[in-house]
């Protein structure tokens, strides 16, 4: 059960190779990831208000092709909970059904003094791989 | 008659004083201008690619309240032609009935030598002022 | 008695006109505001601690030339205080000795409740014109 | 002989958590291999005009600390070639003598068409490993 959500390339993204600038991908990535958390009925604003905060600590991405100016593309998510700390979300980038992009993102759930706590019960419910 | 388009704000948005990082409104206020030329019936790259650019050389803005993480806003769009060469966006972004940003932006109409060129006939009917 | 800083352009700066995208002018800008800041004796994040937020509520800015990837630009910064409340940060961004961009920028400084409070002393010694 | 080079972290780099945001260190990581090739001798521009392109496709980053507003950062580089097309950036971002970020970066060359060339002359020195 992939989440799925569209973005527009803007002139913002891309950079003067003519293409979308490496670093913006983990910023389509992070939108799929917020809008993937967001559907679980609490934004991550109130979640952070809660205490929980969902920091990445590991990333690998690969770079397939490249996204331009105008191309709207897909930010699709997986997510599983192999540990009670520590999330894996599999997301990759879609334009029509090309891939874009690949990525395995890693997030570990902290507290207010930036301590491991564990994922709230929402995500417990996911796979653990 | 005028253009509207939401986005929601997310990290990549905010700073670490909490809100919208200042510069971060001119990438709405960009998009908002590209889904309005956009609408008129051709996208930004394809008029690129005929060689038409839209370059802003005059800016305004405005600051009046801070949007947030997880705030959705609005960007709002009209357009007039003062000159054959030279677009006025009046633009202004809100969050529910607060206006959060208001900008006037002047945009030249350039060719490939960054020369000055008339704006294409879909603008030509918008009102001079 | 300017202050100036100088940055290179790299392609985060860039968008895929092959030229700095407008809005991260706006970051350069910044830039050398918080280097004229830290020169008066203590860093920004300092100020913050103590209650002091310098947050800009109008610019205007003018885009005169292009830069371009691998530029060296220099930002020169000049401030006065009109009024206890509110400062105004002269700037322009310079290419050898092209213009690129100039900007007013006004600054109120507030507090923690985003309330306006009078700019701290090192900053009274400065013009008000 | 690992290549150095500082910056500077600005509200531009933070998000409202107070840190960097993610996808920023890799801007860091890229100012960082951009510095590392010109002095080399020649700025990447002008590799980029002679019809080579130094492309990120594959890329692990391991996130250790946050760095803050005001903090100055290290960016260590050092470059292997293990292929003619594929050269490896291990990089690392530290602050005094923390570090903040890990990450390896495989950078291809491609020619204008996007195809596979060969590094040119000055990369052919370093070691495959």
């Amino acid at each position: 059960m992939d989440h799925r959500v569209n973005y527009k390339v803007y002139y913002e993204d891309t950079d003067s190779l003519g293409v979308v600038y490496y670093a913006n991908y983990l910023k389509y990535l992070e939108r799929g990831r917020t809008e993937f958390v967001d559907q679980l009925g609490r934004p991550i604003r109130a979640w952070n208000a809660d205490g929980y905060y969902f920091v990445v600590y590991n990333l690998t991405i690969r770079f397939r092709k490249p996204a331009e100016l105008g191309d709207t593309i897909t930010v699709i998510t997986t997510f599983s909970l192999p540990s009670a700390f520590r999330g894996l979300f599999r997301q990759r980038i879609e334009r029509d059904s090309d891939v874009i992009v690949e990525a395995d993102v890693e997030v570990v759930c902290l507290d207010q003094r930036r301590e491991l706590r564990e994922y709230p019960e929402p995500f417990q419910s996911f796979p653990s791989h």
